[in-house]
């Protein structure tokens, strides 16, 4: 079925322990189709961008499906420019630079055969640019998921959450689940944020995994352990991609898929924090994406314990 | 089989941000014997106190088939003390107090009936000390366990090493992993780690849970999420009790019964943590803990996806 996926796509400037890369492509929308694209036959995105960005990049998507209409090109304009740098343990980074240009002015359109999309990844962005998308769905998504980020918290806290309210799955990291529930417990937060509007939520933790709450359970899938972690940019956006493609892959919904997609999206955000960009995200195939799943498998997989009492 | 439990058996003053608790008992040994007597009914502990500790405390641990007669006692001499205080977010602590006492001149003299323990666990305690007891043996045991801190990483790191290199199976935390190994990745750490001498390698995690290295596998458990984390003193040592307890019940020792016995030595850790000192492993039932080890099956097992290519 149709993913549609809303969010950056950008240049980045990239410093890690292991290298630098410049004006490589990047972009939350970029990540989370790449990823998708290896379950769901259709993604379909909506971003913003200048003159600058090659083409090339989108008809790598195009090859693979992704239909690119509704990503606005503005004419002599500059596409949205981050520049950052890890620290030595990936576990904290310095923005460097935030350039929104075209993206300061973004109303996004939704092309008429956009509209019916079953499932929709709301990437990180103002949450008024994630409710005017809300707003243009002429059928109510099966599966409508949505990314934000403390800054948002911080500075648009009323207009985010009137936009979780409406969400059926809320994906973010550990420390905006704290600081959105104001609760350090992450079993207690996953009780105020369900109150909030989101029927499931995952919890990202980076290279301590991720946790799923619903339907009164939850599920922990860790991270792969890696050799080597060249950069971790777009990991979580990947991680989305990941976990949203599955589930438009599938017909039921519950919460055995919703583990299931969890494990998936855990997989592509492997592959992608072993390069630079979404350069680990091109040319997979089938058989990369099964091994590696068969990885996470080995990796928790053990016979219960029987006690001698 | 029989687990002889070497380390500290002291007073702590604990401070989180859920309470207070002054002059508790505590320590390496008391910990792990306490965790360990859950799944092994022979464990032998070796460790100092002085006249002040309350035998009541002792008289507990023997009526759960825990052998004390390796406890030595100091006339007039005051048992090892320990104060610290927890940060709100429980993942970093302040050392207040620690007055050696007794444990200062600490000669650990093995019972001639402890001689032939094949299962060991050397709790935290200074390399020294540890060899002590190694060449104490009279059999070479089937599993050396050792845990050790930074501190001696840092003071005492050519002893610590010649202690590991006897060493089977080695229970440190993530940071003393990396200062070990001086590796950043865990995965390039374990392959350090294995080379110094131990065949597996247990990496605690804290709320992150847990990894275990050996035989070429890597298995990850993770840490229950609970409601309410009262103190997390002696989790760690909680932790390895569990462990070594399980393994000391089994008749045989391979990667699949190691993966089994992390988990048991998680769950014990979780009840560890829900209440101020070693409140929380007194008065278990092995109900308690076989539902408690369903919990973890719950938190992991997933049926794995299957792609549609």
């Amino acid at each position: 079925m149709s993913l549609l996926v809303v969010g950056t796509v950008a240049f980045d400037d990239i410093e890690t322990p292991f290298g630098r890369a410049e004006k490589i492509v990047g972009g939350a929308a970029l990540y989370i189709a790449w990823a998708a694209s290896y379950f769901d036959p259709q993604v379909r995105m909506v971003s913003i961008i200048g003159e600058d960005f090659p083409d090339h990049e989108l008809e790598l998507l195009r090859k693979r499906n992704v239909d690119t209409d509704g990503i606005q090109v503005v004419k002599g304009g500059k596409s949205f420019f981050w520049a950052g740098r890890y620290h030595h343990n990936f576990n904290s980074r310095d923005t460097l630079v935030t350039d929104l240009n075209v993206l300061a002015d973004f109303d996004p359109v939704l092309p008429a055969h956009y509209k019916d999309s079953p499932f929709v990844m709301l990437g990180n962005l103002t949450p008024a640019v994630q409710r005017r998308v809300i707003d243009q769905m002429a059928v109510k998504p099966k599966v409508l998921a949505l990314d934000t980020m403390n800054y948002w918290l911080n500075h648009a806290r009323e207009e985010l959450l009137d936009v979780i309210k409406d969400i059926d799955l809320l994906i973010i990291n550990d420390e905006e689940a704290r600081q959105l529930a104001d609760e350090y417990s992450l079993l207690k937060a996953s009780e105020v944020i369900h109150q909030m509007g989101p029927k499931y939520l995952v919890i990202k933790k980076g290279e301590h995994g991720a946790l799923l709450f619903g339907e009164g359970q939850v599920f922990f899938a860790p991270a792969l352990l890696l050799t080597e972690v060249q950069d971790p940019t777009g990991a979580g956006d990947t991680f989305a991609g990941g976990v949203m493609g599955f589930l438009a892959s599938r017909v039921k919904l519950n919460f055995e898929v919703l583990k299931q997609a969890i494990i998936c999206g855990s997989a592509m955000a492997s592959f992608c924090v072993e390069k630079f960009g979404p350069e680990g995200l091109k040319n997979l195939d089938i058989l990369q994406l099964e091994d590696r799943l068969q990885d996470f498998s080995r990796l928790v997989n053990y016979d219960s314990p029987v006690l001698r009492g």
